[in-house]
């Protein structure tokens, strides 16, 4: 999950989808894509294009709704399938769990506009490499033990995608349920709940409202 | 972990490692490196340079000994530090569990060249979404029981690191140690130790002088 929002390569996304969308050649090469929550990106889709998050959230599920990354506004999404273990082709679920406003870039048409900007194609590169690096960071979770795997996932979670409140306190969005905690933290919906309760016992967490304060809950 | 040798990928690397060598401008745009055995890339290097692996295996781990990936012949590594929660800087550890022949590429000098040849930076950005998709494969493992997700990491380990032997057998090298295993497969050395020698008793592993040859694990 990638803890920190890059205005930086943000803003030359923004101006690269500028430019892809003034030099597009048909209405396919470029266009917007709007998601409902819980409506998942297209896999044929996938394959096609590249996506932009202009607003909104998704989820990375890898098999059976095991949740293992999120992806929001001003990430890009670059990628193909795998052949896995069954030797079939495999993606992972890309599902919206808020309603998410996505550029849809054609592939093929961002290729050949690369040759001419080649800084685009490093652009993309660098922000998949970013992912890759993210998603690695995250994985120190799993030589955890629970209770040290649930508050590092907690406070990613709360980093990620929570308000910032204060210096180090955030509030998480309603849609991080505990349902997602659970399968984000790779822990069951029971530990989940306990482990909550106790975390506000102790005065790291509160309740305000429907919403989880984070207040003093490190990695 | 990149399940499938991609040959055709990395017949297309070895023609552009030899563009790249033969139209370098100074010595320190391509070079060969070599690793030796429980040797780590210094941070510094991966920081300006791409990796191409030629021979030997590579370990990817993130805190403390903590393995969570292997690359192997073929692969490319190009990565880039992020901050972490720390604020600091931060990189997975990058070891070689055998002796490894990498070939180094500036990565300025590699970005300048390739607004040239655009086709060479789209196979980095290909090789790079093919790492993070067999990461993300090999996720699906935190959402099993600890039964499966170490038989589904011994295949892995198989199918990616072994020698075949039959269409669904493989023999595991030696380096492919105990303590790998259990640390690969997020469990116990205590743990492994059991299960392994369950399987052995049912018939799906095989002991092979010191090696461990995989007979009917799925994943």
């Amino acid at each position: 999950m990638n803890l920190y929002k890059d205005t930086h390569l943000f803003g030359l996304v923004m101006n690269m989808v500028q430019d892809l969308e003034m030099n597009k050649l048909s209405s396919n090469d470029v266009k917007e894509l709007k998601l409902l929550r819980n409506e998942c990106l297209d896999k044929k889709l996938i394959k096609k294009n590249l996506f932009i998050i202009m607003t909104g959230v998704i989820q990375t599920e890898c098999g059976n709704g095991n949740i293992t990354d999120f992806i929001r506004e001003g990430e890009v999404l670059f990628v193909q399938p795998i052949r896995n273990d069954t030797q079939q082709e495999w993606l992972p679920e890309y599902k919206a769990i808020t309603s998410c406003k996505i550029i849809q870039v054609s592939k093929e048409f961002f290729l050949n506009f690369s040759s001419i900007k080649p800084s685009y194609m490093e652009l993309i590169l660098q922000m998949t490499a970013n992912k890759l690096m993210y998603v690695m960071n995250d994985s120190r979770k799993y030589d955890l033990s629970v209770e040290e795997r649930f508050d590092f996932s907690l406070a990613e979670l709360g980093h990620c995608l929570g308000e910032q409140v204060e210096d180090n306190s955030f509030v998480l969005p309603r849609y991080i349920n505990k349902n997602k905690i659970a399968s984000f933290s790779k822990t069951s919906r029971k530990y989940t709940a306990q482990r909550l309760q106790l975390l506000e016992k102790r005065g790291d967490i509160n309740a305000v409202g429907n919403n989880i304060l984070i207040s003093s809950i490190g990695f």
